[in-house]
Parts: structure tokens; sequence; C-alpha cells
């Protein structure tokens, strides 16, 4: 395997898996008035759209990694909207 | 244009864009105390690998909008570390 796929297959790794600790967080402390709506609604969308790509592409490791972070962004979303009202 | 590509930039301009609000916000409240500093500092360095996996690749986009995204975040991070304090 190449450095650069490696670095890429690593630089999803991070990404992904930096929303698991906001998740934590915000389950914990049922607290998630300072988080931006506007951002994970949109970055939501925006992962949607990273998904339909690495689907037209055929390409697992794109269509891995945006699957589990669709999964934690939304998680992280419906507690924004629970936690707020 | 390939609808593949076209995919692909709307999707980078979807999740990079959608920091913006969360930039604002924290900016206005001077408030960060439900932002996760270990998402924004996983994040960070993880954007920092999709660079340099662009820089690797020679991909305009991936540098582009990963440059992008990373100053944004490391403005998070900063008013984060500066809020919290």
């Amino acid at each position: 395997m190449s450095t650069t796929i490696m670095v890429g297959y690593f630089a999803g790794f991070l990404t992904t898996l930096s929303f698991l600790p906001q998740v934590v967080k915000t389950w914990k402390s049922k607290s998630a008035s300072d988080l931006s709506l506007g951002m994970f609604s949109v970055f939501s969308v925006g992962v949607l759209c990273w998904l339909s790509y690495g689907v037209l592409l055929q390409e697992p490791p794109i269509i891995f990694w945006n699957t589990i972070t669709l999964v934690l962004v939304l998680s992280i979303l419906v507690m924004k909207l629970r936690f707020d009202s």
C-alpha cells in the first residue's frame, strides 16, 4: 500500500472517530446549547453527499468511513434537538 | 464534469462550510463548554492528514477545501481554549 493511500486511510480514521468524544460528552452532560444546529445539519447533508460520492465511485473506504460518521453526527443532531427543547 | 466529481465537490463545499456557523456561534456567545476538546483536537489532526493526502496526490480541490476547514476548526479550538479558561 502506498504512503498516499495510508495517509488517506489514517485521515478518514481520525476525522470519523473525532466525533465519538462529542457524542459521549453530549450524552453525559445532556447539554448541547453551545453546539451549532447549522453546523451539524449542514455537515450531515455533506457527509450524505460524501457517501453518495463513495457509492458512485464504488470505493469501500469512502462508503465505510462516511457511514460511521453519518451515524455519529446524526446522533449528535438528535441529542441537540432533544436536549435543547 | 461527471456527476460523481460534481457530487464530490458539493460534498466538500458542505462539510467545509458547515464549520462557519459554529465559528460565528462560539464567537458571539463566548461560550464553548459544550464543545468536546477531544473532537476538535482529533478532527484538526485528521484534516491536516487530509491536507497532506491532497498534497501527495497533487489534487487542488482536496488541498483547497481542507486548508479552509483547518483554519475554521483551529479557530474553534483556539476559542474553546480561551473561553473555557
